[in-house]
Parts: structure tokens; sequence; C-alpha cells
């Protein structure tokens, strides 16, 4: 891949993603180039991982679908997860295979940034409803810039990420009868529970505001 | 649908997630059972959230994707996430429509846990290394049961969820010079900077074992 004019998102991408919008394919360029610089095919299933630095409340995150759809790492397979600095960029690590750090350029944030599609974002529309013509030059300024305009790639050494030892492990929640994955059992009164019926708050749902 | 037999997942979503396996279509009937029930078409853009109960650490997180491709609830577009419950459960949560919780049966779970291809799977052989045949018997299944049969769906009254209110407004790291959300931008020496060069932990990050 020489300039990323060819690496145009398969038409289910778009599908998958829900709209036409500009972040979804710098998501997908990110994810081809990744793949490119660290000279593999697209995951099968868990060679490799994808580190978001997005977060969110703010925009732009789309990006993400267009990176899980190139590189497959999908966050279902648990090979893509948020760092949450609220930056435009993504790690992609392969063992083995070493580690890419790609950021969407700060100049090439403020271009972008004039145009139209924004503007409507900026006001609450929803991407689905902007003009189409709108949203097409936004693409199509993204699909047609120069790779190097756009991105700043760096290599990062002895980088290391591993996930918990998987355990296939489960016990029933002696509450509400449903199986539990057993890392996430907890105890109460000397019996396994679930965590919603444990009555536990995790520290960790603090990413989730308003839950009952 | 009176049944799930109707729904099987399209040729993409299999594409999109990588191999085949049993978990995803999984994902897939939920979500097309969920919007169902709470009366909607896929989403395009914002308009519901998926809450998986699934965790880390623990196999058949594929449902994820399935419930991804069915919903148009995609982690890029920040409508699915995870509670870290460690259960085969999701939250489809949709404002003004209502809030349905689907559970992956116990029962179903212990049949379709016979099937060979988790003996393949709890030796490490990854999905698209285990037979055709081995895997579209379990596929089959999952397709072919009734649904009453495989899922619990329960009603969540009263159900809240909010994100924090978005913001385009970004800042320029003082120490690297990247753009960063301004959520995210931290202060060191009176200046803002990135999570990264804040050199600050974040409690967060113990999600993510190893990263250095």
């Amino acid at each position: 891949m020489e300039k990323n004019k060819q690496a145009e998102p398969p038409e289910w991408a778009w599908e998958f993603h829900g709209h036409r919008c500009p972040f979804m394919p710098i998501g997908y360029l990110m994810g081809m180039i990744g793949l490119r610089e660290l000279g593999m095919e697209r995951v099968k299933d868990h060679g490799a991982i994808v580190l978001s630095e997005m977060g969110v409340g703010h925009p732009q995150t789309c990006m993400m679908d267009g990176a899980m759809v190139a590189t497959g790492c999908t966050y279902g397979k648990l090979m893509m997860e948020r760092l949450n600095y609220g930056k435009v960029a993504f790690i992609l690590h392969a063992p083995g295979k070493g580690t890419v750090r790609i950021y969407l350029r700060s100049e090439f944030q403020d271009e972008l940034g004039k145009e139209e599609f924004f503007a409507y974002r900026k006001r609450g529309v929803e991407p689905s409803d902007i003009p189409a013509e709108v949203t097409e030059r936004a693409v199509r300024m993204v699909l047609e810039t120069p790779e190097d305009r756009m991105f700043k790639i760096e290599r990062l050494a002895d980088f290391a990420f591993s996930r918990p030892k998987g355990s296939f492990a489960k016990v029933k929640c002696s509450r509400c009868g449903e199986y539990i994955f057993e890392r996430y059992a907890r105890s109460v009164d000397g019996k396994p529970v679930c965590i919603p019926c444990s009555g536990y708050t995790e520290t960790r749902m603090d990413i989730l505001k308003g839950m009952q």
C-alpha cells in the first residue's frame, strides 16, 4: 500500500458501523497501515490487540470501528480496548511481530475540522441526518489525502501487554441461579454470588454514570 | 421473528468477527431479540446502548461481536460497554423505548458446553484451527435451538444510563504537542499535558495488566 487511496473500507464496514462519517475510514486506514507496518494479515482469532487512545465524552471515537474492521482485533474477541487518553491514536501490538502507534496528525485534525460535517455534529445533528454531499466531502478528504500528511507512525520498543490467564471455570450464583465465570464470583454469607446480587460496588463502574 | 432460526448472521458478520464459532451467532440472536422486544430497528447512530455482562479472562466474549452486528450498538460509537460481571448476558437500553436484559440459559450453556468445539478450545486451539465440521455442529445447534430454550428475557423498569456530556474541546499537550480531548488533559507545572506525558497512573488502567 503506497498511498492510502487504495485502502477503501469494504461496503460491509459501513453497514456494520451504521452511518457514513469520516472517522470510521480514518480508523480503517490506521488499521491497514498498522498491519502493513508489522508485516501481518488481518487477525482471525487472538493474534494482536488494538489499544485505542480514545475515551468517552468526546467525538471521533468512530475511528475504533474502522480499526476493528481492518485489523480483525474486535472488542468481542477482547482484542480492542480503550486507554482513555482522549487522543485520536491507537497502538497495535502483535506478540512476536512488534508494536506500532499511529496518531492522526494535529495539522490534519485542524484541516479536517473545518469540514461542514463537523459544524452539523457540533449542533448535535446525528451523522445519518447530515446531507450526504456534506458527509461525502469529508469522507473523500480522508480517503484522498496522502498517508504521510495524515498519520504519525512510530514503533514502540519493549511494549508488553497481557490479559489475565483465561479460564472456563464457572459457578452458579447462589441467589439468582445464573452462571458466573468464576473470576467474577463474589462471596456473601460464605456463598458464591454474582456482582449484581452481591450489592458490592465496583470501582470500575465509575465509567458508567447513572447505572441503577 | 417467531423462532430464532430465521435470524442467521449476514455473511459479513463472520468476516468482521474473523472466525466461525457458536458465540458470535448467540450474540447476534440476542441482539435481534432485543430489537424485537423493544420494537426498534438496528441503530444507525447513537439511539441505544448494549451493556454486556461479559468480562475478561474467560471465553465466550465473541457474543459481543454478534450483538454489535445485530443492534448497530458498536464499541466505536461508544454504544457497547462491558459491565464485567462474567455472565453470558446483555442489557439493551434505548431511551424512550425501554430496557431488556437477555441471559443465555444455564441449561443451554450446559448443553452447548458438551460440544466438541469446546474441548478444542479448552486445549487452547484457536477457533480458526478447529475442524470445520466440529465448529459447524456447534453453530447449527445455536441457530436451530428454539429461542425460549436458549434465552431468558426480562424487562428492566426504571433503568437509567447516560454518558458524560460530550464536548469537541481539545488542547495540545505541552510536552508531546499532540491534541487531547480536554476532559483527558492533566496538569503538570501548571501546563496541560496528556496522560502518558503526565506520568500519572490512572486507576482505571488496572484492567490492563503489564502495560508499560
